[in-house]
């Protein structure tokens, strides 16, 4: 172990996990250490989570409320994107991880602490983005990552070490069934029957979002006003970030949507089989979309959707504070200057169809796309356009 | 006009607008006229047309079942690739358009005529799907596209010239609101309210799914199997491609499945809005994807994925039978080599959700998933992993 | 021809062929024609050429010095992209077009013309390069492009029509070989003996850069230094963008250096040969490629490099005041931030060859990159990153 | 150390290293140790290795010659994609690996061998292409990497063992100046002078090919015809894959071509500085890319120029064996079906310049590339062509 680490801070959610982790990295490292609880809208109760760190042995406790520059800062700008992984999944683990680094990176440079610390496992994707992230910001901090560090090689070896250092266990009831991490922006859930892609998920996996059967029987209709691509509005009702996906999150829930199963595959080479509820931002997603159609010059377009395989790697893979997504992102920004109008979309069962959209940079003009005539569309000039398109195949056949 | 027309095959629906071009060719370039019916699955009853071609004015009129062709030759590799165009639309319309040219082409080379002709209009995409296609197929035959020849100005000039030339009108109470396409993957729709694009559709534009409220409450269960990237089985019965995409678009109908509204960009450079219904494709594409989840691997997945804009710009433009359509065509069915299996989706309300997969080819693991050790995965190495991945940005900062 | 138009813009180079346009389209179009010279670099002398064009018909003539402009604002920013057409094409006609149709958009909005004029064939690129600028600029204006609108059929023809119209023919002895292009980027060559593909050019391809075989037998060494990817001073002395781009002319021209021969690729579908020179761009080029190899990170530098077709396919089919285009370049633009420092190149018979690059933001580590032990990188970390990597091979033999 | 590994085959040159290597190797594992040494036409003289690996205490030493192998199913599949890392690197070493691994595994298979090893350092690209390569074909070999694992650090540590293992010591006089690496592609230097990126390369680091300044004042032109995208003949003569390398090497070598000196991105995160010499691999390069020209359609060659860059890291990055270069490569192979003719080359003091290019493939017409009428283009459609091609710009300015 490190002589030279004197203070480290921690990613602490007050779980059982972080609380073993708290004491066994003071106890091993022989160090001072600092916790960082964020609510990035997980929607626990925060109340009481310092006294707990504190009594685990932290010699600081920070609580904070990051919810505004989570939706801001970093689920906006990916929306703007369109960046969806592996064609599905809207990334709602991912994009928190880089947020929670940036603080831990910054409280470090506060505290003068050598090390930052966080609670992920050896084989998951969450270790990569916190340490890729720190790594970025400050490459001379040092990573405590225990799970990959330690000899516990079970649950009970955990609770063993919880019930010598006094840290309370919860209790049987509340024990979770899946590896789960919510936000404001999604749940996950792992493990359980999850771990055989073939098994159904169970009803327990619903959280933030009812099952389709239990939504209305009555579609809702709602109106989203985007400004630069960022929704800004509801139904008339301006909205900062975080109130926009809140209610978004509410309405989505209300209606049973958002809800994902797949097997996905990992950045340290493994596939895993994951359920995610995104209820508001699958929302934000569509109406996003469509708004694009009536926005969004056709090339720009499709520039932008040949590189959301990319973005979305970058996400994922932990690689959000790297010159390349930040170069991606200048191009996405670019094209979403006149991303700017309204979206009427109809909720229903599941189900977020976009029925109506507008926009002052609408680039729909009714006059060309009927085939009656117009001023500015000569169809004699198709028969052109046609034949040197077809120039370059005349040898095909060959 | 051309002296050299002597013959002309034209791809004829037996409506009014193609009745009229049948008779305007025959007049004006002095010409025979051989017409071809195709069945593609519009589910429109073909019995007579043939008569009606003849009594129009036509030399000869062929009548085919392409079905079989239809699915396994065009829609099915299309759906191996995943093809979506503008992150939305499945290309019902795009994929039929160079099947029919093939077969105008073939038939032009039986028949010994001079050119092809079609009823596509000026301002659409269709003109140049026909065209492109059968420029490479054959560039020495020429093109007949009245749409953008004659001097017809409006609705009443057409019907004018049928009342003329004793071509029967459609009663009233049959025409149609909307400009529609159908065949055995979609039908779509277009003009009526539609050309307002903050209009919600009418009811009328339903037709082959019912609207989502009107679906069974019950969700039904189906389990897809595939080989090779193609659906071949359901609910453990064989079918040929035809009968599993009309048994999937049954399936998919009832549950008001597949249905999408959207401005989308024209190759001529239009936005048009468009409403689409593809039940059973939207089932076969949810479950193709889910399949691949265990299938394949991250990184021709991810590649494949960066593809599928430039592959759905090649169906959508008409660049069907084009080298660079084929060569990407190799790339993509590479890929599928592995995608065989099983895939369990639940139907209810307008949603497909994969519920369930497996196959004998499936790289997931569970053993490697979980959090607990294993023979494979040793967790240690995901520090040097992470060390070295993020190496290059440690100069970020400057 | 339309009444609408009572004055138009002429892209005048003062040579026969822009001439007998000029003529052609006042008594055309029975209206006033405005000249615009630009020069571009092209090194011809401009005396005398307004008083050509006033003699010619004009009611004005546009001689203007935009070589400033052209290298700041439009070739440096392509070269900043490392543009190359088709692997090998500088793209240094397509890169004029944009600006001349600029300045023809904006001298048509002060003189109040409702046209603009230009003399590119019909079986060309720059027909649409200009005209794609223009509907961009300003989409009101009409375009008027004599080659393919007159019945000239023949050299011939042009000559008669411009003796006749008292246009003065060049002598004999300046009549060009060859179809040029020339500007301070480079110069190109089409036509005579370069319509055979197999043919070696001749010697009259030569104007920018000698021959290699006559190039002098002893190397130079040049510094070129990079601010933010352009290049501002040269062996130390600062220059402008123009000065920058004569004075690498002439270092590359006597070094025989940016000779290029090629079959490439029209816009219009057809393919053409020609031969190009471009020396100073060649050298800027090569050691811009050569600074970015310590100054840019990875992975920035692979997705830069994967976009380098589409950024060189928007140059070079005219879609520069394109949305997509300028999308691009802001992702580009952000790779450059860090693209500073200075390259030592050794010019020799037809070589540029960097053969030293220094920098301040260097990502560049010697403790690094030798196999000796350093304080960064821990040599165990590769086994894990390794084993990572290659897991998702693990099941490649299925 | 593993008690499993009984039996262990190593990619053995006969150099210090690999001696060294061999030891120490038997002594750690106490176990059996096989050696490869393997002709990739590295040019040096092999007789003597295997006695000289069973002095060392190897108890089976396979020497073998892979040049056609090497050059047929890695180096011309690569050369036909046109693969080049980062704008500039060949590729030569990076493709050696993956044969070396193959072999490796194979005589595993055949010795029943439990583990393979190499003299890859910890630090650089090769240690990666070995093992994952060897992962992907057996993943349950073990490898042994000495330079990650042994204590010894430095070259007098490594010396010292030598001695004490009666490993003889190279004189003085034979030791390298580079870390070199030579194989019939070309050859690698790194280390020395060049660890300084401002350093100009010294005369040591010239082996393959003369100094330009050394290469004959009179040029010299060959023809070298070409078959679905590889060469086979040179000046009218057949020639095997390995044979075709080797007399381009030659009159590469001759005339100074194919020198390269850059700063390059190593997939461990690390830049390294390097030259390489590639003379008969440039010339294949260069004609390739040439008569391209003629044979590839403009959308297949742009889509392929796209992907260069991802096919060329797979290659770097060692994943050879790796579903998404094969993927890929059948895109690629499907594009270079009609890439057949002849390209002429003239060959000058570092000049490799295609001037001229024939095939029966040919899709290059001269009829349409010149201004004069002809009977397949019709200059009148440029103007639809450029209308509609510009529609989609008429929002261009808001």
């Amino acid at each position: 172990m490190s002589k030279d680490i004197k203070k480290v801070v921690l990613a602490y959610s007050g779980g059982l996990d972080t609380s073993v982790i708290l004491k066994w990295i003071a106890l091993t490292y022989n160090c001072e250490v600092v916790t960082l609880t964020a609510d990035l809208g997980q929607e626990e109760d925060l109340d009481g989570v310092d006294a707990k760190a504190l009594a685990t042995g932290a010699s600081r406790a920070y609580v904070e409320d990051l919810r505004e520059e989570f939706a801001r800062d970093f689920i906006f700008p990916m929306m703007r994107a369109n960046a969806v992984y592996e064609g599905r999944y809207l990334l709602g683990t991912s994009i928190a991880r880089p947020l929670i680094a940036k603080r831990l990176v910054e409280i470090a440079h506060e505290e003068g602490a050598q090390a930052i610390a966080h609670g992920a496992t050896g084989k998951g994707n969450d270790q990569v983005r916190f340490e890729l992230a720190a790594m970025a910001l400050d490459p001379k901090l040092k990573m405590i990552a225990p799970w990959r560090e330690w000899n516990f090689r079970s649950r009970t070896d955990l609770t063993n070490f919880a019930s010598q250092h006094g840290i309370p266990l919860p209790v049987a009831a509340s024990r979770k069934l899946y590896s789960m991490d919510r936000n404001m922006l999604h749940c996950s859930f792992e493990g359980g029957e999850l771990e055989d892609p073939w098994n159904e998920p169970l009803e327990g996996s619903y959280i933030m979002a009812v099952p389709v059967e239990q939504a209305p029987d009555t579609p809702e209709y709602i109106e989203l006003e985007y400004l630069h691509g960022d929704p800004v509005a509801l139904n008339g009702e301006k909205l900062s970030p975080a109130a926009m996906l809140k209610a978004l999150n509410t309405l989505g829930g209300k209606h049973g949507i958002g809800r994902l199963d797949m097997v996905e595959n990992r950045f340290v080479g493994i596939k895993s089989r994951g359920v995610y509820e995104t209820p508001g931002g699958t929302i934000m997603h569509i109406a996003h979309r469509d708004l694009e159609g009536i926005c969004l010059d056709r090339e720009s377009m499709h520039l932008r959707d040949s590189l959301i395989t990319r973005y979305s790697e970058c996400v994922y893979n932990g690689f959000w504070f790297a010159p390349e997504r930040e170069a991606l992102q200048k191009l996405i920004d670019e094209t979403q200057r006149n991303v700017t109008g309204t979206v009427r979309v109809k909720l229903y069962k599941g189900n977020v169809v976009p029925v109506g959209r507008k926009s002052p940079f609408s680039l729909y003009r009714a006059d060309l796309a009927t085939f009656e005539e117009d001023e500015v569309y000569n169809q004699a000039d198709a028969a052109g356009f046609i034949r040197l398109q077809g120039l370059r195949l005349l040898g095909y056949k060959k």
